[in-house]
């Protein structure tokens, strides 16, 4: 099929944490986005709000942005919890009546809704629930340690660090240097780019190393780099077994560590949650390696930070503040290119290909 | 509704671990079980295969168990991934088509099944999936750390060490002490018995946290010790995260280690896929200190072992090795009495309830 022209809902949160879905695909995919919807922005482009994006509009209404011409409605929020806002049915129910495709990373399965695909057969659309959990579940066993391919999962301080993007910008740093990587997508957003992968946050809880497990056996045939996409943090209260869950499935060679500089409790982005203090970056390369090591000995190998708030010099400074308290290498990879980030997997990709082949021999 | 009588579906395993639910119903509530299906066995009664359960008959057929009386069919076996054999559906829909209700906590949602849910309308009979999440899932926030109540959670050197065992007698021994206690099923099986609970695994990954933290407010305003029923292990490559999501969801002050005596690598229950080896008991009693430090402090404060499989010598002297290499109480509480692990937990909360009222005062 063709690919989809996107009208992204971002009601009231366009540019905000919470709009991350919409962000990334203006960030990854601008050309497979016709329109922003959030009546707060309307008339703005996507430039304007994000810094980037270019003359993608923002547009108030429904009717505005299907004068885009998209082909696809997206949901471009992730909100805690991930349910469908009240408000927005209405406008989903329009989309499909009119023959839209929906997409959606909610929680709340849109094509479980009886009214929501009521609408969609009747407009002759389609429902995508983008963390629908796939049918065959299996339980992990450490089968991706053993994998040829250098796997490296990407782990933060917390939720929302960067953990996605960091493994875009390798994939393409890797790409330009002739290094045959994969990403593979474990979230909603970074299934929309890559074009599939498995919400792990929505599987049932037995399987999420499993699900994952999957997903890097197949990359790796196809791969001699896997870039995983981590999710949560294995400090954070609330998400923590998904991250260890994720952390066992993949069996990762290497880690990198996402970190949002300025942020100084897990969770501080939610409102009034916050009462775990991120300890200092050392410790939680310590954490991570000692909790891949229960299973699979695993090493973090570069500091990717996230310094979107911060002024050029204090993220200069953070960038090297990092590197220092840790010894690695370290980088915003949006705002200073992830060339560190790729030397040091080309490298560990390098290492292990040589001890395997030596193995061989 | 009166409490069912069973007719415990253990076909070709009954006796073995991965009976666990069959078992477990006969020790814990052997006057909810009318009969046990499995046919190598049939002819014999629980006490002749387990040791335990009197005289409750093995059959080995429907027909013959429904000659006993049962009022609901238990599927009593707990395979690796849950699923339904196939060989299975035939019994169940028929015991439905003549009004037994039927009670399962495999994975597989038999209410979800479209022909067994019209047999069950058929006959007049209800499915109780126990392993169903609950309608309303939130994420933890480390809130069940903030109760007055002493939260005890059983943790692991692997699946099936006994760690819902340990916490069921521990209520028993509590309650006798005069202590209020109240014990939290996490798994099927422990909602069997206690009437209520949820199955974490089952939960999606993002709320096995928060599953566990409602699960815990709500027991620790009706009781001064609530026992935590735990999963899995943090050192199992497949069902890691579940543990994780569990004990910083659940935010336990103190924790029990469950370990069967005899056991090297974890998952050596299940044919052929065993390769993690088990650490010394004072290291796993480490990583779950500080595992569960990241989030909010706790200690392990005694051992329970499953000795079921050695000698009476060789399972006293495993006690007593674990007691030395800790520095912790431990017995098997089956086995030997949970007096050491009681005495431990009733301290604890004294020290809980003295520190508390102090602050207060």
């Amino acid at each position: 099929m063709a690919p989809p022209r996107f009208l992204v809902i971002a009601e009231g949160a366009f540019g905000t944490e919470t709009s991350k879905t919409a962000v990334c695909a203006i960030r990854y995919v601008p050309e497979r986005v016709a329109a922003v919807l959030d009546s707060r922005a309307a008339g703005r482009t996507a430039q304007d709000v994000l810094g980037f994006g270019g003359a993608i509009p923002v547009v108030g209404s429904l009717e505005a942005g299907l004068a885009h011409g998209p082909t696809a409605l997206l949901v471009g929020i992730a909100p805690r919890g991930g349910r469908l806002p009240h408000e927005w049915r209405g406008w989903i129910a329009a989309a499909l009546e009119r023959g839209l495709d929906v997409w959606s990373g909610l929680h709340t399965r849109l094509g479980d809704d009886p009214e929501l695909a009521a609408r969609a057969r009747a407009g002759g659309a389609r429902l995508f629930d983008l963390r629908k959990p796939p049918d065959e579940l299996t339980v992990s066993n450490g089968r991706a340690r053993l994998v040829d391919a250098l796997v490296v999962l990407t782990v933060g301080t917390d939720c929302n660090t960067g953990k996605m993007t960091a493994q875009v910008e390798l994939l393409r740093g890797l790409a330009s240097r002739g290094v045959r990587a994969k990403f593979v997508a474990t979230g909603q957003t970074g299934i929309l780019i890559a074009g599939g992968g498995v919400a792990v946050d929505a599987v049932p809880a037995d399987f999420v190393g499993g699900a994952t497990e999957q997903l890097v056996l197949a990359a790796a045939r196809e791969a001699d780099v896997v870039l995983v996409e981590g999710q949560g943090s294995l400090i954070h209260p609330g998400f923590s077994g998904v991250t260890l869950g994720l952390l066992h499935g993949a069996a990762p060679a290497a880690m990198i560590l996402c970190h949002q500089a300025s942020r100084r409790l897990i969770g501080q982005y939610y409102k009034g949650s916050a009462w775990v203090e991120i300890p200092p970056l050392a410790e939680v390369v310590r954490i991570y390696e000692q909790a891949a090591g229960w299973v699979s000995p695993s090493r973090v190998i570069g500091v990717a930070l996230n310094t979107y708030d911060l002024a050029a010099d204090a993220a200069a400074a953070a960038v090297e503040r990092a590197a220092r308290e840790t010894g690695l290498p370290a980088t915003d990879p949006v705002r200073f290119g992830a060339g560190p980030l790729v030397e040091a997997v080309a490298a560990a990709a390098e290492t292990r290909r040589r001890a395997r082949a030596g193995r061989r021999a």
